[in-house]
């Protein structure tokens, strides 16, 4: 099989000029390269005990549900501001101009329960940080922050120096 | 265990009055409901041959993504319109009050190809006939509909009446 960066699509100018949009449905849509890439990040995750694992939407939500499910943990979806039904707890973030929100169920995690945050692509760190400070609100340990790309010249580790931050594929 | 329908939240009003939405957070965030639903899925599909599973955004990605990592198959997101950086095929559908898009990448099945469309609730199946359209466009042969919830009252089988619809949990 071919590496499985090779199935890793850039796309110059989306969503808007100057972003080289980094597009994951090549590997998604192959079969192998799909399996692959699940046994490697679980390699990543190693033996660790995980209660549930939160992916961000949307693109959180494909792989972080395959990890959650071979991992037999729950997964927790963490969504903008208006998705979800229940009871949710929110935190506003910056981006690069303007505010957004990010919400996760009161019920969807007890507290010292193991968490495993996925998300596909690590960026600024923004999305991953706010998502982490809702976790640890809830009681939440964070055991990892585990991603399948991370872009590194956006320095988004350093949002996250207090984790354990993995990630498959760096650019 | 508590049967799996157990785990579905009604949440009245949401997202607007006179709705009742089905919440399927409970169940995806119980380790032993999620891994029982998607074995139940699993026997749902039985034996056939999956190219790709097909999976609507964004609630349809989460089962969606496990079932082809199960399947051996890739896996392939509809979505709305804008959000697939890549070159598209697009169906605009009617909803109650106006019209949406969804999409589709050209890579993302080839002729001949068996697909399993997948999505968490049929309920009045505009969304997912659109899905099926897009997708016998490209050559696909759709081998199911796959739905974790059937809302039977809203009648959406009739508009995917072409195709075999299955569903674990009936209201």
């Amino acid at each position: 099989m071919k590496k499985i960066d090779s199935f890793i699509r850039d796309i110059p100018d989306f969503p808007k000029p100057g972003i080289n949009y980094k597009d994951i449905t090549p590997l998604l849509q192959d079969p192998a390269a799909l399996r692959e890439t699940v046994a490697r990040l679980m390699d990543l995750i190693g033996d660790i005990k995980i209660d549930k694992v939160v992916g961000v939407e949307s693109r959180g939500f494909l792989l972080g549900a395959i990890l959650a499910e071979k991992l037999n943990a729950g997964f927790v979806p963490v969504r903008k501001s208006g998705k979800l039904p229940y009871k949710t707890y929110a935190e506003v973030y910056d981006l690069e101009y303007g505010k957004d929100i990010l919400e996760i169920h009161q019920d969807a995690i007890k507290k010292g329960e193991s968490v495993l945050l996925h998300d596909d692509v690590l960026a600024t760190g923004g999305t991953a940080r706010t998502a982490c400070n809702l976790i640890e609100k809830m009681g939440g340990k964070i055991v990892q922050c585990n991603f399948l790309i991370e872009l590194s010249y956006l320095k988004g580790e350093l949002k996250l120096k207090d984790y354990d931050v993995r990630s498959l594929i760096g650019y």
